[in-house]
């Protein structure tokens, strides 16, 4: 009995949802899903332009994907991490090859937060030192540890683990440091980072966890001088870098990861340790992990490593994770993503901001983009609920699957999305924005 | 190129492993599996006795499992948490129906840890009190607060999660308490943790986490009055009971969870929380989650949960989860378990133990056995690492594929095992324990 009504039924009866109050919940039936566009049982077709949560970079169903998982189930489904595998040596080479020379092995995890936690632990393990440093405007997973690196609200119910200290990164729409340029925040943000270092004493910080780009904060494009500002400080005083590409890696900016992106890192600084997820393999398989710097990665060489989980470097993950890269590589998606960002998604944002006062910036890179949305441009002060949920209706009802958080929509639609279908998605947002007044 | 030697080269260039030190590990290669066989590229079939990672219950590549994973795939590969789903719904409520009319609804996971911490996250904000409880003797996972959580050495390098306290819990065979019967360890056992509690204070305490029956810390059987005392505890104090069925759920023990079984628990108490993974689909899939008692899940009708995560409720883990409920059922596969325990494998591991003076002692229940290993019955002392390397490779040299902890053999086949299989087994135990002189 496939419809609508009985897939919310069963819904509401039995499903307990992430970070909500369960007793009005009415979501959003998804039936199947094809490239770009998803439906319900209804045969209401919509743009999802909020690539589910970031991270079906590869589009919905891509058929390579889903024919690996196919012949990998009827192979082997599970193994255990202990032994070895053919497929997830695989995955781990094609990561590797990605992520550049300096990178030693992978670790396979369940997700990003527990990819997170992994690589705090590798940290602290190696560093001998307790803090582990990172932003407020920052989302770095659900568990223990990970939740309470996490800057935004969702740690605040959450403390109990120790050793984790906040700083404010730079962020030039909505400066903490009175700047009034991207390249004076990138100066005073490090200026707060080192004297945030000073204060807690150097020798106690295991590493610095930074987003490539802060996604669910915001798409907070890093100013001039920050990735390289951020490697000289940790190399200066023995803190790790690790840095978090679970939502930014993959294709999402235009590159295979965010750091790796030459405007943003002229100086290709490179990170001790990179978490991902998500866009690695589109979630179509749980999957997550740790890339480890070859000389992170040989002090565990006689050390025994203290982590480790049942589904680590699962099969029919490993099996996407190759088909994802593969195809990625083979359809120039990764470059498609550039493309779209640099010559239709970002031009085509930045008009509509001409015309609706209430966008009060665009930011963004690649198909990773923001729209901050304000009641007056002169004050920058943010949208209420109320505005972002009419906007939300407005979209849902011409065909549009938005991603929202605070007072920003996010435009975040597959790496593979077509140039027809941003100007579909931007002819919606237009008359969207018309309707609710901005 | 698909041969024993390249699988292996892939791997120990590439893949960092879990629980372990890097330089030295040769992993046993699995090319792939069929019911209770795993085996290699080189045609060598092994008994798989460890089930993996004790998960594997419903035996290696299931056909209506694979089946139902193949198709969901080719149908919605991913769907994010915050939409509705038909199959998630229909797996949260094959779960209910198997746990039980107190129960109102399911919070998926990624696995077992973060399962764990979100029901110490529910137990923490519906009681309003900080302190988890769990035993020395336990494993409840590797993320922040589980692996605080957790009781063996796996938690001393990872202490960063604060509001965890452990007490002993009952082990007849290594008591804690110089008790002299399983009757007497039960009293004693409850004695102590009431002392715990008193010591800590109640109105400190959010929740007990238990493991159904401790499983990698040696299967070790709860005396008689344990389960009823426990909950006797926990209500008189407003402390929540939370049964960490990972590995000793959906199968294992002949009952679809630990809890139910009425030898165990002859008086039929039930947790508030349950945590679940492995069994539940076997690993097919990465997949874990929280069965929520009625009143703790209204209890977030009003009020936001904070936690969540990206795979939450993923549709090929549900699909999988689904297939495997419904063939467990079909085929009888949980009370095939329970037979398999009472009529085969228990009795032929007590026959074992009459011949082979190292086993100190034999524990368990279903599929879910341990074999202690001592040097002499009368002192119970372990027996070093070097004699359970020793009857590994024994194992390992007769096509037995083994699950060992400290000094102990776990006899843990997959739910579906034979009867001829098991005496297969049995055969090649005898065979290795002789080799090795016990």
């Amino acid at each position: 009995m496939s419809t609508n009504q009985h897939t919310l039924d069963l819904d509401r009866a039995h499903v307990f949802h992430s970070w909500s109050a369960q007793g009005a919940l009415t979501p959003f039936v998804i039936a199947g899903a094809s490239g770009t566009e998803v439906w319900d049982y209804e045969g209401r077709r919509y743009l999802d332009f909020s690539s589910q949560l970031v991270n079906v970079n590869i589009g919905h169903a891509h058929p390579k994907v889903v024919a690996a998982i196919q012949e990998q189930a009827a192979i082997l489904p599970t193994v255990a991490p202990a032994h070895a595998n053919l497929v997830r040596g695989e995955a781990a080479a094609r990561i590797l090859a990605k992520a550049g020379a300096e990178f030693g092995k992978v670790f396979f995890t369940n997700g990003g937060a527990d990819a997170n936690e992994n690589a705090i632990r590798m940290a602290r393990i190696t560093t001998g030192r307790d803090k582990i440093l990172s932003t407020y405007r920052s989302y770095h997973g659900n568990t223990g540890a990970a939740v309470v690196a996490t800057g935004d609200w969702r740690r605040v119910p959450n403390e109990f683990a120790r050793g984790h200290v906040h700083f404010f990164g730079p962020f030039p729409y909505r400066s903490e440091f009175w700047a009034t340029t991207p390249e004076e925040e990138g100066v005073r943000a490090l200026r707060h980072l080192e004297r945030v270092i000073q204060s807690e004493g150097a020798e106690s910080i295991a590493a610095l966890l930074l987003e490539g780009i802060p996604g669910t904060a915001g798409v907070i494009m890093p100013p001039p001088g920050w990735y390289a500002g951020v490697r000289e400080l940790c190399d200066r005083h023995g803190i790790l870098l690790i840095i978090d590409e679970v939502m930014s890696g993959f294709g999402r900016t235009g590159d295979w990861f965010a750091w790796q992106n030459p405007e943003l890192n002229p100086d290709g600084i490179v990170p001790d340790l990179v978490t991902f997820a998500k866009g690695v393999n589109s979630g179509y398989v749980p999957v997550g992990g740790v890339i480890i710097s070859e000389s992170i990665a040989n002090a565990f060489d006689d050390q025994v490593f203290p982590g480790g989980l049942t589904y680590s470097g699962h099969p029919l993950a490993a099996a996407s994770i190759v088909a994802s890269v593969d195809a990625m590589e083979e359809e120039g998606i990764v470059d498609n993503a550039a493309a779209i960002g640099r010559e239709v998604l970002g031009p085509g944002l930045h008009a509509l901001a001409e015309s609706h006062a209430m966008i009060g910036e665009v930011r963004g890179v690649g198909v990773f983009w923001a729209l901050d949305l304000v009641t007056d441009r002169a004050s920058r002060t943010p949208v209420p609920a109320a505005t972002i949920g009419a906007l939300k209706k407005e979209l849902m009802d011409r065909g549009y699957l938005p991603f929202t958080a605070d007072n920003r929509l996010h435009v975040v639609p597959p790496c593979t999305v077509s140039p027809e279908e941003v100007l579909r998605a931007l002819a919606i947002l237009d008359e969207a924005f018309t309707a609710v007044g901005g």
